[in-house]
């Protein structure tokens, strides 16, 4: 039997890697890493430059990885691009059949937002899987603002962009925590009822930080949102809104 | 202006420290350790343990930590006691003037479900508090059982075992993880509704799973949770709730 590891490795911060990961790259066979198609040439370039910095003898086999039918609803198209990603993960893995040890480095967390663990869900045969957990952008955020996530026993909800953007603020929410956002949901809301701390490319030397009521910061948000994405090519933000207490 | 290090160390696993974690630890001046109090002998010398790890020339100031106040109501006996506790580093961090790098270590992540932010801001003169990011239990949970923490697209709520206990389940939510529980607030659930996944001691060698449809486990968890806190003398879990799609 195959052992997979979905390695955590943090929010493209080397420094976040644990030494969980560290040990369990150690032993691995074979790294899975995907070359192009996410249009963040840097980051793929950082997910290599990671592996040989723990591993100058690693194996690694680059893949490509499948674009998405745009002309499916949303949840079909997803699931057939997962299931075409599990097939070239087991093209890629038949390539190399020596490699019983097989490691995935994942942005973040293997758990929050990430497809890894349902594509691996997909293979014939099963694999054993081991799940190394990563600091999340979640995490990554409210260290560099040095907040805590939740208010005094209070819950935390994660949610993401398109489901702000369709669905509104939750009930009973104080504190929303939103990733995946590319179209800023947060400027539908009353900004006079948030406060907001935003991050984009959190742990990273380009981390760009912004707080304060959101009526005052929304628009300022946007603009420098978008001015970092064409200067970079690519951005990845997320960010916390806390409701002020009713009056 | 002195600085204050916080520092998640993760679950009690010292491969939960991140390279980060290491790297602020090697420049502190001193570290500041409760040494009693919280009744979980083999966790304080495990955070000795770590320190002298990663800095066997580390300066380290161990203090008692206050006994909170029981006839107060919650969040006033909460309060007082984190006044107590800063009131505390602030005379242990004179009695080392010499230090300007002062670290902390937390267990999990500074951000979720720990006070150590909350006490830090009543110190004075303020100081420049840098957080450093750490595996949580939640992360720790989903690693164990290689589960996602989100269904597709699908929000997350992180909440209490107080919350769940005292105000049932959240209005609308799929996903509950719940923390600080110390009275096995899901026995109140219709177990049929929901599947869950629990873990204690993650990441440690002790660390024990569970899962499954809660009217199945349910029963099991409760004496599995009793039996091991009495072998321990303490115990720490966490657990995921999972509500079943509506038929």
């Amino acid at each position: 039997m195959k052992q997979l590891f979905l390695i955590g490795i943090g929010t493209g911060n080397p420094d976040h890697l644990t030494g969980e990961a560290r040990r369990v790259m150690a032993e691995a066979d074979l790294f899975l890493v995907p070359h192009k198609g996410d249009g963040k040439t840097n980051l793929a370039d950082l997910r290599t430059q990671i592996i040989a910095d723990v591993r100058n003898d690693a194996t690694v086999a680059l893949f490509d990885m499948p674009v998405r039918d745009e002309s499916l609803p949303y949840i079909a198209r997803v699931d057939a691009w997962h299931d075409e990603i599990a097939r070239i993960w087991t093209d890629t893995m038949a390539q190399h059949p020596e490699a019983r040890k097989v490691a995935l480095l994942v942005w973040g967390d293997p758990s929050l937002y990430d497809s890894t663990l349902r594509i691996a869900a997909r293979l014939h045969p099963k694999p054993d899987i081991r799940v190394v957990a990563g600091i999340t952008s979640v995490q990554a955020l409210t260290a560099a603002h040095a907040i805590p996530l939740n208010t005094l026993n209070a819950p935390v909800t994660i949610s993401t962009g398109r489901r702000l953007r369709d669905q509104g603020w939750p009930s009973e929410c104080e504190t929303l925590v939103v990733m995946l956002d590319g179209t800023c949901a947060f400027q539908d809301l009353d900004g006079a009822q948030f406060d907001i701390w935003w991050g984009a490319y959190l742990g990273m030397a380009e981390q760009i930080l912004d707080h304060g009521r959101l009526a005052d910061v929304s628009d300022r948000i946007i603009a420098r949102r978008a001015e970092a994405r064409a200067a970079h090519g690519w951005i990845m933000d997320t960010y916390l809104l806390r409701r002020l207490p009713e009056k």
